[in-house]
C-alpha cells in the first residue's frame, strides 16, 4: 500500500487513487436509462429512457451550482436528484404531483444502484494492493456504499460529498479527502473520464489519470472522448491505468 | 445486504453492523507492546512493555474527556496518543526531549497497524455478505484506514472519530454514522467488548452486540470479561457473531 508511481506534474509519489463515480466508474446512462423504461411500462408513460435519462442528467450540474455559488446550503446529491426528477418529468409535460413521494422516491434511488464498466470492479482491485482506492464523488455517501454493495466495487474507504461538504469542482472537494486520509493533497490521483474534473484536481494540486469512457453518452460522441490535458497518466480502463501504476 | 435480525431492544431490523476497534477487533496491547519492545531495544531503555503499553492506553480516556466536556476543541485520535506517549515516557522518568520527534511519531504510528484477532477478518467477511460493516472507533479516519489496509479488515467504508467530530461515549459519536450511511440509528447494530461502549450505544438508540476478548488486558481480568447488561447479541467472537445474525 505504499504507493509507488511519481506523477510528473506533481513530482510526488502517489499514495491513493480516487475515482469520478459517475461515467468513469459506472455507466450511469445504461443504469438510469433501465430505471425509467420499468417505471415508464408500470405506469404506461410514453418516454424514450435513454432521453429521459439524458434530461435528468442534464439537470445535475446547474443545481449543484447554486450550492458551489453559496446561493444554497450545502443539500444532499439525493435530494437534487430528486429535485431534478420532478423537473425532468415537468419537462416531459408530465406531472410529478400525479405520484406518490415513494414512487418517484424509488426512482431516484436509481442512481445508488448503477452497473458498473466491465473493467470496473477488476482494476480497482488490482489497484488496492499498491494503493488506497476510493470514491472522490459529487454522491453523498449512502449512495456511494449502496453502489458499492450492490456493484461489488471494493473500496478501501468512501467519504462522500456530505463529509467534505463541498461539490466538484469546488477546490475544497479535492482537498479536503487528503486530511481525512492522512496524505497531502498532491498525494493523492484523481482518476476520471472528464476532462473539466480533471482540471479541477490539478488546480487543487491532485496528480491525474484520464480514463476514457467514450460510451459514456450513448452513441453520441461526448466532449470528453480525448483527453484535452496532459494529465499525468490516459487509459482506455481501470485494469489499464492499474496496469501503469 | 438488506440485514435482517430484529433486536430485541428495539424491535427494528439491523441493516449496518459497526464495530468498536481497539479490543474488540484488534489486540491493540500485543501490538503495543512489541512496538515498544522494539523501539526500548533500539534506544537501549529498561521498559516492561506491557506495562508500558497499560500506561500509555490507561492515558485514553483522560484525554478524550477535555475533548468530551468541551474544555479542549476537538483533536484527531493521533494527536492524542502522541500527547499521551511523552505522558507515558515521563511517568517512567524518561524525557520525551530526548528524542527526535520523528521517532516518537513513529512509536505512535503503532496504533494504525495493530494485530486482529484470529477471527476478526473472517467474522467480517462474513457480515459483509448481509449487512453494512465498518468501524465505530474513536480513531481517526486515516488511522483507520491504515489498520484495515494492514491487517485486511474488509470494511465497507471508514468514518472516523474525525467525520462526525465526537468521542463515544458522546451520543452523537453514535448518532451521527446514521445520517452518512443513510439509516435510522436504530437500524445500526454495535459491536464491542465494552459494556459502557455498549450502554452510549443503548442510550443513542442502537442494537447492540456484546463480543468477548477476555485476553485484552493479557492476564489481567477486566471488568469487561463478561457482559454486564442485556445486549442485544453475545458472543465469544466475530465469526460467532455473524453466525447468530
Amino acid at each position: 500500500m505504499a504507493g509507488g508511481f511519481r506523477a510528473p506534474s506533481t513530482g510526488t509519489v502517489v499514495k491513493a487513487v480516487l475515482f469520478d463515480v459517475f461515467g468513469t466508474v459506472v455507466d450511469w446512462r445504461t443504469g438510469i436509462a433501465g430505471a425509467v423504461r420499468a417505471f415508464a411500462a408500470e405506469h404506461g408513460l410514453a418516454l424514450d429512457p435513454e432521453r429521459f435519462a439524458d434530461s435528468w442528467r442534464g439537470r445535475y450540474q446547474p443545481s449543484m451550482e447554486l450550492v458551489r455559488a453559496g446561493e444554497r446550503p450545502f443539500v444532499l446529491l439525493d435530494v437534487l436528484h430528486r429535485e431534478n426528477l420532478d423537473d425532468a418529468l415537468a419537462g416531459e409535460g408530465i406531472d410529478p404531483g400525479g405520484f406518490a413521494p415513494r414512487v418517484l422516491d424509488d426512482l431516484a434511488r436509481a442512481w445508488h444502484v448503477l452497473p458498473p464498466w466491465p473493467d470496473s470492479v477488476a482494476g480497482i482491485a488490482a489497484l488496492k494492493r499498491h494503493y488506497v482506492v476510493g470514491p472522490l464523488s459529487n454522491g453523498n455517501t449512502s449512495l456511494l456504499l449502496d453502489m458499492a454493495k450492490a456493484a461489488g466495487l471494493p473500496w478501501d474507504l468512501i467519504l462522500g460529498s456530505d463529509v467534505t461538504r463541498a461539490y466538484k469542482p469546488d477546490r475544497a472537494a479535492y482537498r479536503r479527502p487528503a486530511g481525512f486520509l492522512g496524505l497531502e493533497p498532491e498525494e493523492i490521483m484523481l482518476a476520471a473520464a472528464h476532462n473539466g474534473d480533471l482540471a479541477g484536481a490539478r488546480a487543487a494540486g491532485l496528480a491525474t489519470a484520464f480514463v476514457s469512457r467514450p460510451a459514456e453518452h450513448g452513441e453520441r460522441p461526448g466532449r470528453d472522448a480525448a483527453p484535452t490535458g496532459d494529465w499525468d497518466v490516459v487509459a482506455t480502463s481501470i485494469t489499464g491505468l492499474a496496469a501503469q501504476l
